[in-house]
């Protein structure tokens, strides 16, 4: 989902030099995602995203929009055993999904090309689940420069593309689990909607008592079942940061560093 | 917007007799209501939801399917100086709405009439707040015998027609402020998309760490400004509920018994 721009606004296909890369570690050091040191990087999203995800053994998945392949590895480092498959719309992060793959050990299929046609071997298969973390700038900023993709793709796909490309791979009663900013809720539904049913809502908030800053929402390719809204994830302890401490409840401290599954069964 | 059912289904219009009745304090006994013993009754829904609508002094506000004026009374003991109106589809709990404001002091217009086609008065007016608590029964339930309103207005009434109701009621920037069950969010959201916006949700929570079983929403005809997912009002202390004592939150004690006002205000 992600490229490099010029000055001129083009943008570049060739693979990242070395220089241009960290080596991160997510979930604890379970996965060593290398990824440009500027734009967008992996941060807690991803991990989060696969935690969300209900995916056993056996099953197939689709991460849409895979950049360096963080969610699909993570979702790896938790359940061994799955068909991964990501789509990339642009070639250097799509490279980069299939060598943090290769590096991990994990048999990642990375597709390059764009969810709203993707290639034919692709647009043949269907998924048990589809994850997805869409791209997104703060409402109202311009695209930073070299943001990681193009502005014109930030433009031609909102949020309610995405959810519908999703739907579209899925298999029915297949799930589809999204990370989103919060803002975006009402739109995620609306795309759901009359598509999906068994919607499971989990707002992150930073601290306690604060407004969510991001949802995850999983729902089900045509099921009827209700709605629910859980409890937030709170991903910090305390009222406000505190300098040179790392912060995580315990809650999120278990999915980030543990790689615990996030809980969005059946409602309680 | 109640009525009661026979046996063979007819909704009676005749006054509720007074040994049909019982008066309940709200708001620590600022309300005190009169309302059926018998199918819907007015509990904490109305009273947080007259606290969630930022009305002001001057300003007209309509109870869209008012019942006995639970909300409406709530509202006008905490705002004074409020152009009140309801609208109430069945004559009986139109009546006793009309009766618990006369009790109270408060001038509350009842209108009598469908939301979908109201009386020509109404029509003609355009609100500054709508405040809507529509009916509903636990999913699967048949209509409880007696239970405030025909089966056949349930059918015939999903949230969404409540919403675009109470949109079509308000003038533009005026606000709508309505309380359901959370499984009820994406439809409200859909029946709120692209009419309002500024839209923010409060969760309802019994107790800590639960999914919410009510939602509260409020928007603003006609905005476009973004969502936002608010931390959870959590009802209850304690992980379960322990008998013959009050275990109202803090907060929720502060809404309930104090008439505080629910902050739903801009973003933190």
């Amino acid at each position: 989902m992600s490229g490099r721009e010029e000055a001129d606004g083009a943008v570049r296909g060739g693979p990242f030099a070395e220089a241009e890369l960290t080596c991160d570690a997510l979930l604890d050091g379970r996965v060593m995602l290398r990824q440009p040191r500027r734009g967008y990087r992996a941060a807690t999203d991803p991990v989060l995203l696969a935690a969300a995800c209900p995916a056993q053994a056996g099953e197939r998945v689709l991460d849409l929009g895979c950049g360096a392949g963080a969610a699909a590895l993570c979702l790896a480092a938790r359940v061994p055993g799955l068909e991964l498959h990501g789509l990339e719309i642009q070639p250097p992060y799509a490279a980069l999904a299939r060598r943090n793959a290769a590096a991990a050990g994990v048999a990642l299929t990375v597709h390059e090309g764009d969810m709203a046609h993707p290639p034919a071997d692709l647009r043949a298969m269907s998924f048990d689940h589809v994850l997805t973390n869409p791209p997104w700038f703060p409402p109202g900023a311009p695209a930073p420069e070299d943001a990681g993709r193009s502005r014109a793709h930030v433009e031609v796909a909102p949020v309610t593309e995405w959810i519908a490309a999703a739907l579209r791979r899925l298999r029915p009663g297949g799930r589809i689990a999204a990370i989103h900013r919060a803002e975006a809720l009402g739109r995620i539904l609306v795309a759901l909607d009359g598509r999906a049913g068994d919607v499971r809502i989990l707002p992150l908030a930073a601290r306690e008592g604060r407004q969510a800053r991001r949802v995850i929402v999983v729902a089900r390719k045509g099921a009827r079942g209700p709605l629910a809204l859980l409890a937030p994830l709170v991903l910090h302890e305390g009222a406000r940061h505190e300098a040179d401490r790392e912060d995580f409840s315990d809650a999120a401290r278990a999915v980030l560093r543990d790689a615990a599954p996030l809980g969005l069964g059946p409602p309680v």
